[in-house]
């Protein structure tokens, strides 16, 4: 296991490696596992090896939080002989102390250094004993106007900031842009606590808008791409594509490219 | 039909307009059309439709040269229903006067103002009576180091600098860079007679490598993308993917992500 310096400084277990960047680029793209949400495992790697990206946030419909050891590990080398590596878990939902337990004794198993969350805010104590105890982070995912409990990355932001620093954020772009937040401006403002992205597109921003290709929309992604590297954001920028569910391949191809295209322009 | 300014001053007629530009990106994305080898028209349209790319330069196979009127006709609507622009035809052969004559009743009957052709060297001046009398564009295409007779674009150019403004250029990055070319030179110098771009990548620069998709290669787009920015380059920009041929649409779909991300950042 490697280990990695968060923006802030802190030093925190993860699996990836430096040299798992088959795209060249300083920012790393990944994938968030809901995107195959209608894809089985052996169709999810198929996809990521086709668009050459080999970093994986995984979702609990390809491996269920219940899962036996052996269970996980049977996923997880699947996708490691595949040349892909599962970076974090999530989104995991956690309402109770049993679930929290849940989801560090799943992450545990599974290796990662990062479980992309959205524990409810009255065990954040208990959430922070846990990544004291166990050295993994946990990314709180933002989720849109909709949502009760962290709606903008503000609502994540100030519940984390006086915890453990291994305690932030999975900063979605498009449930920023959805909540009136700026996801550039987020990205400046909550760089230390900023572990994990899921980026996607938005046709116009609204509350009620479903997400695009990236660069069909009107998010600013060179303006996002700016600012990753102004924070040296250490880690991955991960496609959420939540359009064509049953097809989503090409879609993620393009929002793979056109962040290559944002990022190489930005070299 | 509507009229455009070639980067030299040159009116010619040509089959677009300024309103087709989907992608919101000052320079126009494409479609080469050998790209759809293995692909039928119907299949051709969806995923040009899936990726947001309305301007496709025909080959013949979607349409052979010496289809009816009738059939012409029929091929275009289909693309035009759909709001695509049939905006030039080629790559064609003309090794005789007669195939000159063909290629050109041709464009005329389907439209375009642009043929993207390589006619063998000894019929250019007949080519340049048709260009007078049609009005129609030629856009004579490089075609690598195992071309003999336009191995890189500075053959073409050679050629047609002393005749009519008219004929000119279909620049083939990835052609151009396997003859030993700089694709990104070639614009800035060859740009009054620059007409029409094909654009893929190489995985490095060598004689006998093959096009990949845009970004995963080695040659400079943003590069590209500054030097047709600085000659007000006002033609298409039209990948020619020439990889999972059965199956082109992730690789178009990242290259066209990959160019408008390009296209965005140097806004």
């Amino acid at each position: 296991m490697a280990s990695w310096t968060l923006p802030g400084g802190t030093k925190a277990a993860h699996t990836g490696s430096s040299t798992d960047r088959p795209d060249g680029a300083n920012l790393r793209l990944g994938i968030a596992g809901y995107t195959f949400l209608n894809v089985p495992v052996d169709g999810a790697i198929a996809m990521m090896k086709r668009v050459g990206v080999n970093q994986l946030s995984i979702k609990d419909f390809h491996l269920p939080l219940n899962s036996s050891e052996d269970t996980i590990n049977t996923v997880r080398a699947k996708f490691n002989n595949a040349g892909i590596t599962i970076y974090a878990a999530g989104v995991i939902y956690m309402k109770t102390q049993a679930e929290v337990d849940t989801a560090f004794d799943y992450a545990k198993k599974l290796g990662v250094g990062m479980i992309v969350a959205a524990p409810n805010p009255e065990l954040l104590s208990y959430v922070e004993q846990k990544v004291k105890a166990t050295n993994i982070l946990i990314a709180i995912h933002n989720h849109g106007p909709e949502d009760k409990l962290y709606p903008s990355p503000a609502d994540v932001y100030n519940r984390v900031k006086g915890l453990d620093a291994r305690m932030g954020l999975c900063l979605d772009i498009g449930h920023a842009a959805r909540a009136g937040a700026d996801p550039v401006k987020a990205v400046i403002e909550y760089a230390p606590r900023l572990f994990d992205l899921h980026i996607k597109d938005l046709s116009r921003i609204e509350k009620q808008v479903h997400p695009i290709e990236l660069g069909r929309g009107v998010l600013d992604i060179p303006g996002l791409v700016r600012a990753l590297k102004t924070v040296s954001y250490a880690g991955r920028c991960s496609i959420e594509h939540e359009m064509d569910m049953k097809d989503p391949l090409p879609g993620v191809a393009e929002s793979a490219g056109y962040f290559r295209g944002v990022v190489k322009t930005l070299e």
